[in-house]
């Protein structure tokens, strides 16, 4: 029983920004751990070409392994039609594409303007049409940049509405929100997810913070106040963007999970298991900053998780 | 004009819990430049035995300095009549009691127990109505460990709203809550805000959070959004309590004042002038790690805080 879902995304955002390289065994040994502890969906690796992010070049060996965790959400991001082509090779159970609502970032990330983009992903929903209906894989739009950008500054609110409908409208079985840079605020967050909800309802899912400006959970909060029940968050807090200069990391998956269960909102997660996992990342990782408030400090006297 | 107050408590909940000492010239110019950059009130020290806390020693001076700056409240926190005679000595504006909730913190931290502590603060509003009006400092009553303290364990609810109703019986100006060791999450934040307002109605002013397990900022929004217009930060998010196992920082300063202006909620401070008094506490305390995502991420492209 969960009331919120919490994707990992350290396997792939954490570690396409991270300095240095995680064997491939060492991944594997991390995502077995994050599972353990009850994380029903991991983002674990990107299609995007190893010689412009050598971290992903593992990623068909890390889909494959990944299936063969029972009850694992397996995904992946694919940053164009042949990223996609990969993940339907490698058996990926869901798709994300990055739609940056920034022209400056969509360029710098995909090569692509946002309308090329939405282009791709349509041609990524129609090439889906050819599979067996239990082989095809669940798509999300993730309109990043959705709340300011490094290099464009201001994003404006009706070009990501406007894109996040287009999305819905191609077929995408999720639209998600996402903070590349760490520039979103509270108040911005309850605004915009009301927005979007308002033009696609139920298909806008998941939100993505980064905690550059120390904000990242207490934007989560003001999402789950606003009815949002799907976040992102890294181990760790790793990640950033290779392509936004100044992103870095993700809201701290421990930190989230401990917000979540100390309110009583079930997340299914085991935050024991949870710190093991991290001593998994940490042996895979060993010359990498990793931080997290709630693994330092412990849980508190007498803490008990919802059942 | 302000939407909300900050007071900046590093210069005592910080410096008391700093691994070294900062020299009381330095102390000066870091309090001046909070000042400069629109800190309104500052929470300068503590009148506790220099024996105990050897860093608050110079606090007589210190208040005297901070009582120059023109239009700055200057606060001090007292543990009892002796440190509040000492407080109205040196002219604080305001001074703080803690009164935990927790009765092993309350023997730990002031060697009473909560109801011996409200006698002590009953003890020191009827010394106050010795002096000229205009000489009398405000009063303020903090209940500690309000959302749990790491020797007890859980603190009851109904402890925290009876402990704070009869410090507003007893007279004093404010009462506040403070989550002295970090394990308030944002649902019992607004739960409990609510309860004591429900008793003492305005009376109820400020809300005192750390961010030992990541949820200091999302606590403090969720006091917000419970109509709470009153906070404690500290920069750098130094901060913790002596005798508090395991208490460590505060809100950081820097990203509560980033999250309110980004939020289109008036500060009145600063953020460039406050990254300047940054500067001042790292010239001041140059071996004690500062934290702060938003000094180090900087302001987003573009950002303008409000008029």
């Amino acid at each position: 029983m969960r009331d919120v879902r919490i994707c990992e995304v350290g396997p792939r955002d954490g570690l396409q920004n991270a300095k240095h390289l995680m064997p491939t065994e060492a991944k594997k040994r991390w995502i077995g751990a994050l599972a353990a502890a009850g994380l029903e969906e991991i983002e674990v690796g990107s299609f995007v070409p190893p010689k412009l992010i050598p971290a992903m070049a593992d990623t068909l060996e890390i889909v494959a392994y990944a299936r063969t965790i029972p009850g694992l959400r397996v995904v992946a991001l694919a940053p164009n039609f042949k990223g996609f082509q990969r993940a339907l090779e490698a058996g990926a159970h869901k798709v994300t594409f990055p739609v940056s609502a920034s022209r400056l970032h969509s360029q710098a990330n995909v090569r692509m303007s946002p309308e090329q983009m939405i282009e791709e992903v349509q041609k990524c929903i129609r090439e889906r049409e050819k599979l067996a209906a239990d082989k095809r894989p669940g798509i999300e739009g993730a309109v990043s940049t959705a709340f300011g950008c490094t290099l464009q500054g201001e994003v404006p609110e009706d070009e990501v509405v406007r894109l996040a409908s287009r999305l819905a409208q191609a077929g995408c079985d999720a639209v998600a929100l996402a903070d590349t840079v760490g520039y979103a605020n509270p108040a911005q967050v309850k605004r915009l997810f009301r927005r979007v909800r308002g033009e696609i309802g139920a298909r806008l899912e998941g939100a993505h913070f980064h905690n550059t400006r120390g904000l990242g959970i207490a934007n989560a909060l003001a999402a789950y106040e606003e009815g949002v029940r799907a976040f992102d968050s890294s181990m760790g807090g790793l990640g950033g963007c290779p392509f936004a200069p100044g992103a870095s990391g993700n809201v701290i998956t421990e930190d989230l999970v401990f917000m979540f269960e100390s309110m009583g909102v079930r997340t299914g997660i085991s935050l024991e298991k949870l710190f093991l996992a991290r001593e998994a990342l940490v042996a895979g990782l060993p010359d990498e900053p990793v931080y997290g408030h709630t693994p330092a400090a412990g849980l508190p006297k007498n803490f008990r998780q919802v059942a």
